[in-house]
């Protein structure tokens, strides 16, 4: 058996980590042999592949990133996308597809699967952790250690000079990377997308904070929305995303809070370093479990399923059935957190 | 209502979370008052108490270790030991008690509630992971994640050297610590408590990766014992753990290795580093999750309970289930590991 | 002796170790009494202040920021302010003070000595690491560390994206955050606030190193200025700061770059992670020699002068002098670094 | 011209980074080609040598070790090394070497240009930073960051459980580590070869520090030694270093503290995890430009010179002179950090 494997969507500490189990374990146990393909859909769909052998993976466990590149490239929106990578495969002789990826990769993998009989097995990846059907995915818990890490350090600037701190975390649709840093590095507000914010609520808090103790840190996903019609931009219109997507939350979150309470706050835009380098031990103990987990998927012919955490067992779910819901933080979790908001 | 929190055993990053959340969201929610006691069950035993309320705790989420102190002190064990604390917790007006500890605190607490009527309610704890009934407990990650740091450091003095690398870590009984550190650090052998190992496999998995890569990382956990009669004494007995309480299991595997396979080695004992120091954020994310959570069954007065992580949900299980069985390491997981030895 | 002590300027990390130092050394050795003054010279000015024993210093070393606060207040800008200030020391019968700050901090106590004859000894500190007289002020290896870091985990995205990344970096009139953190880092180029740099070189640097090896990262100082007529405003305006405010150099940069060379670019501004958080071993032992050596100055009655690192040795150097002129990256050093560019 | 490039004696962050700069400014200033020699002077002893070109050393700068290997032959141990060593250079067409390493890597460096007339440049490498005419060498403050955040974390154990903690570094014959880390974590007190210390006076400083605040940490350097007669041995005799080898004087030190005071004690050993891993960002400067300065060293023909850092500047001095004499901890500076004691 030869497998083909592909890495898509963002990138995200563990990937490798995926791989390398995967290649292990499949060399090993059960003696298949393995093709890299580049850049996510893009390497089947145009036969740009690598090889992928235990030297190749060797020592990448620790590496972020994919050494197969990524891409977001869905074959189903390119001409004749399908019978490309139908032809790619038979020429590379690859039996079998191992895609690791978030919903748009995963969703490609579901449909080539079940409409087109191409044998795939998903991994899930997406450092946002909003994927159903999985406890955890790989990174999350790596973006959550940096931007808690960088949440510690502002805690002693916010003492030592009485300002707020406006931390933007990623989380586009998910609030998950702020419930969790938030919690974590001791945020006195936490807003997420799944809750419009009144930002008079949150000047509140700041304001209660400085009385209680010191100044305060508002932890903010980059998808957080105030309710409608506090955001109103200069020349008028509210709520428009062209300003929001120039600045950002974060930024607007500070001068608003500067403008309303008088206090000086500061942004902070974590950006691209949560989903960087090394992951952690978690992470990397997630993913590898992904990988030994996937490749045995592949020895048992059961297509269309995607490994999933439930609990610390590695389940296999129907790939389908993962990809159509959004996890999101539900309003009792938002709930729970409430308490240290203030 | 009065509540009382201790914490026992050895300690643990996240303790103080975990008060920090029960002190927090009983002030805040419930209009509760709080009395620490000191040193575990040593505090209401003889009555050495602090005051335990918002200010007390702020500030204590990022801090290891814990601020009431901890003992091992047995009240079952003492003269008239559950009088005095009846009395004592009479006298501080206390009505209920949160104890946070391990297999043996968490023991006192059930028999107290079910043979004497005392109110309490426990939290898990305990760096090896190995209280079975809650998938995982705080201060685990924080110590895979040192352990996983100091084994990414060995690798390149390995690498540069040629020297094998016997790193020793945490767990007497459980191999969990092993497991999860060695997985994530990509030891080339793993070697745990729950299973005898034959030191001449060992050996093999030694030279056989000096001849495929470079210098091998072994992970031996503290507790991890070689098959009957491999231990040979200088004086001529076996499997005598008065010598190994002496040098350690790490010393005597890398003088065994380096004498059958002639390759230098050297051992690393992490020791009291992995159960020191700030909590991961994962660890912080699930202390404080814990204190929430123990803080509502005091108020739901569900006494004889402790809460415990099931997936992603925090649930309450009974004092009784959940210590009378040690959670270790199955075959199937350690099998599933062994495709990296070598 | 009665000694007060303030911190003044931006927070930096180490400022609580250097006041541990000198408390911990005055009581000790010289049988001194502390004082410390909250929020830099409005302390003094307005007789806010708080007890500074070794209990109050305990357990501080490792922690950022300054218990004493800081702000920026200049007493010579006050009105009566030095009058006051007299009145205050008077009251409180402080004998003599060390001033930890920077340029702004230590001129008001080079004035105050040489003017007024109140006896001031100061401790250079600088996130910038710009102060001349004095080899590093502590901070700044935290600041290069916590970017050098950051610059590490952008790597893999860089790599797996094929994405240009901009990564701003504090220094507004000195690059040597920018410098040491690009060089650490290994980035492809490193922009300086002492040199213009021509944004159609940095273009070339970008568009080589995609041809050489993956994609590439641009370190840029928050006071990093293109070449005359290169920034345009949207109206047609140039070089004008009010917009460089309100978006900042970083995402000028990564805009500019994407347009000209149509790769994908991404900005990350780290902002006050840089000067947040626990010192680097480097930064405490330099703050705690610098501490022990302040109080030194006191007991020799060395007043006006600041202490300041030389290579391995702490020295004393007039104050005067040590603030009269900023210390920059040389056009030398700043070639010596071209070599890794492109 | 073509220059060799070795590393010789134990791994040291930063070596990578080293020969990083070397082959860089190598290649695109001078034009020069290189090799690598495999394992210090074992490389052209027997002719084994690798290429070192940009592609070689791309990515190496954050890795720890070295990728050329490391030994500790000596080529004037070994019969006709010194013609063999010039045959394989010319064999090889080197025209220069540049030897990478501590004292008896350089002294053979030194002796081959002396007396032999071999072109060599020096680059000074030692963990200890027991090099005179270098204020630092790169590794050491890595190895110092190591033990620091250990020594934090051990900070909370000792907090939670009123043992003492004992934590014992490297450092044979210099305690440069065991001082800085000392410093940095907060000690309570520092023990170093230059000073063999008192047994009493420790147990001192531990009682001491019960009654002040909580339970004390001893940093102690491998080679520390106590006073003639204290170190009595089972079977009666004494300072043998026979049984300090086996057991190591942390495990020696912590066993006399518990007899002496009734106090618990335990012992950390770091060992290895000091000297691998990831240089920290001021080692990988100090690495670059001492590279950097390496290779002009070569091209400006100075041959028998070690690149030296001497405060901000790197200058360059005779290979004799840097090698002959140990740098060690002064009295003063050790009085110095004796204030902290207790």
């Amino acid at each position: 058996m030869r497998v083909g494997v592909l890495t898509g969507g963002g990138d995200c500490p563990g990937l490798n980590a995926v791989m390398r189990a995967v290649v292990r374990k499949g060399v090993q146990r059960y003696d298949y042999s393995f093709l890299g393909f580049r850049d996510g859909w893009r390497g089947p769909l145009e036969g740009d592949a690598m090889p992928l052998d235990i030297p190749t993976v060797r020592g990448t466990l620790p590496r972020g990133g994919t050494i197969l590149g990524s891409s977001r490239t869905n074959p189903f929106k390119e001409e004749d996308g399908v019978r490309r990578i139908r032809e790619n495969l038979a020429k590379h002789e690859v039996d079998a597809l191992i895609a690791i990826g978030g919903e748009d990769t995963l969703g490609v993998a579901a449909k080539l699967t079940s409409e087109v009989g191409i044998k795939c097995v998903g991994v899930p990846k997406t450092i946002d952790n909003d994927l159903s059907a999985t406890d955890y995915t790989f990174g999350f818990d790596t973006a959550v250690q940096v931007a808690t890490e960088a949440i510690d350090r502002l805690h002693t600037t916010a003492e030592s000079h009485m300002r707020v701190l406006v931390v933007e975390v990623m989380g586009r649709h998910a609030g998950w990377i702020a419930l969790h840093s938030g919690l974590a590095g001791g945020a006195n507000c936490i807003l997420i997308p799944e809750q419009r914010f009144d930002i008079e609520k949150v000047c509140g808090w700041v304001e209660s904070r400085f009385k209680a103790s010191y100044a305060p840190i508002v932890v903010v996903a980059e998808g957080a929305m105030p309710l409608d019609g506090q955001m109103v931009l200069k020349d008028g219109s509210t709520d428009s995303f062209g300003h929001v997507r120039l600045s950002g939350i974060g930024e607007w979150l500070a001068k608003e809070v500067e403008q309303r309470t008088g206090k000086e706050a500061r942004t902070t835009v974590l950006g691209h370093v949560q989903r960087g380098g090394t992951p952690s031990a978690f992470d990397r103990w997630l993913a590898t479990r992904f990988g030994l987990h996937a490749i045995d998927a592949v020895h048992d012919g059961d297509w269309g399923t995607m490994v999933a955490l439930q609990g610390t067992d590695i389940v296999r779910v129907p790939l389908r059935e993962a990809t159509e819901k959004l996890k999101t933080v539900s309003p009792e979790l938002y709930e729970e957190a409430g308490v240290f908001f203030g």
